[in-house]
């Protein structure tokens, strides 16, 4: 549990870091974009789930901690920007760890809820994904799940293996972990090789 | 209730349906973009007004039918999406449909929750109509109600025809099925003359 | 308190007006599209503050005279609206107005429900600027809290003051106008000398 509340704080710092830095290409990049950016890409998938859900109190409403690695994400992306930039591989790592651990604990608080599997799938891949799809409506982007990559795919396989894993009665670290390798391998090969989800009109 | 349940579940396959062949204008079109917009465009609109009523759980959290019915419509465009094609104003009829149920049914869910009767028109018209504007807001197109069409407008007077009839005493069956009747023909009469909205500036 | 209340309606009737001038300039601007965008523009900030605290019923769903007002207010611009953007300064002071009102009201409604200050800013913002960034988002515009004004920015340092006069026992009715004064002011003196947030990338 405990590791687990360490990732997802690291999740979200990542998460924050990967929001201010969207904002570089946009014309107007200014202190309270840059914040309010990283704030959206970090917090905008899990609220979407908890509201989709009707669980309140929303975590980074009760959990003040979360706030504070998103400020700490900003703050770190404002020092050390040009390193960053430069670290670009890192950070594709960074988000993908973040997708993947955000997707399953999506997936999982869900299930908790007691929600059927199919809802607690679109519930990891919302946790995952919408916080930058609601960025990048807002910045009059085409959506990160519309460009050709392969991005929520990987979360929704990977929450596809979760729930098999699950239902099998394979114990729950050892099913958050090859979960997490799915997505974390999909996403990495998938960037490598150019992979693309096949087109739905041929 | 049963026949009622029944449309609402093909308004829900039909809306599916005219959801996935959206994205066929789109540069991006692969198999996870048409399925998360239909998706969308399904259940957007009901999501909207529970959330703004709070009133959960949400109807396709709870009644998985409805998922399976979206699966479905997806489904059956990728099969038979040139045939569908072929059948525009088959699809035109079916979404024309689609409006109608859904303007109706959200009318009445909010008025069974004790809203004034102005939420209620509220309410009815976003159930059928913020679907549309939430997956025309992900794809970057103008939305559907800012478009010079009747469509929205359709909603709302036949909103305001369900209301009148209910204050007046007639029988909720006949209520509902000549308000029905109100949105279709307002909707196929709009646009086979092509009527607009008045301008709001002159 | 009713005093307040008063502001309110006049913050909403204010901001609906301006919500409906937003279309002037947008290709399609009938009677359906502008009411939609002036209701968007009065209500979507404070809807989403109580969407994310859990706050139900929504306030204007419980009080119609909230719908009342911004009826009145697209009734107002659709017989003035060439008075009114004749007025554009005087409309600016509106605006300022209401934001200044929204987001004291929203940082005061925050705290009464127990969440932490971090917490109340972030939602008394929000209730003043959300509003506009839906409305901006819907019409494919870039959100008004892009855009290189201190705007957004006023409302954060009001909410801030706001929570330090609170903080060291400032009288309740004092602490409201200071911070007002302190919004009102900031925004008038930006837009006066073009005053501008800094650059997050240098």
């Amino acid at each position: 549990m405990s590791i687990q509340y360490i990732l997802e704080i690291v999740g979200t710092f990542a998460f924050a870091i990967s929001g201010a830095l969207a904002v570089k290409d946009q014309k107007h990049q200014d202190w309270f974009g840059a914040s309010f950016t990283a704030f959206i890409s970090s917090i905008g998938g899990g609220t979407l789930r908890d509201v989709l859900l009707g669980s309140y109190p929303l975590v980074w409403i009760s959990d003040i901690t979360i706030i504070h690695a998103i400020i700490l994400g900003i703050l770190a992306t404002f020092i050390f920007y040009k390193f960053l930039l430069r670290l670009r591989k890192t950070l594709f790592l960074f988000d993908t760890f973040g997708i993947a651990l955000f997707t399953l604990v999506g997936t999982e608080k869900a299930l908790n809820l007691g929600v059927r599997p199919e809802i607690a799938v679109i519930m990891g891949v919302f946790t995952a994904t919408m916080g930058g799809v609601i960025r990048d409506v807002m910045t009059n982007e085409i959506p990160i799940i519309y460009r050709k990559e392969v991005y929520a795919t990987a979360c929704f396989t990977g929450a596809c293996v979760y729930l098999i894993l699950d239902s099998i009665g394979v114990e729950r670290n050892v099913t958050f972990i090859l979960s997490a390798i799915v997505i974390i391998l999909l996403r990495i090969l998938a960037v490598r090789n150019q992979w693309s989800v096949p087109r739905f009109f041929r």
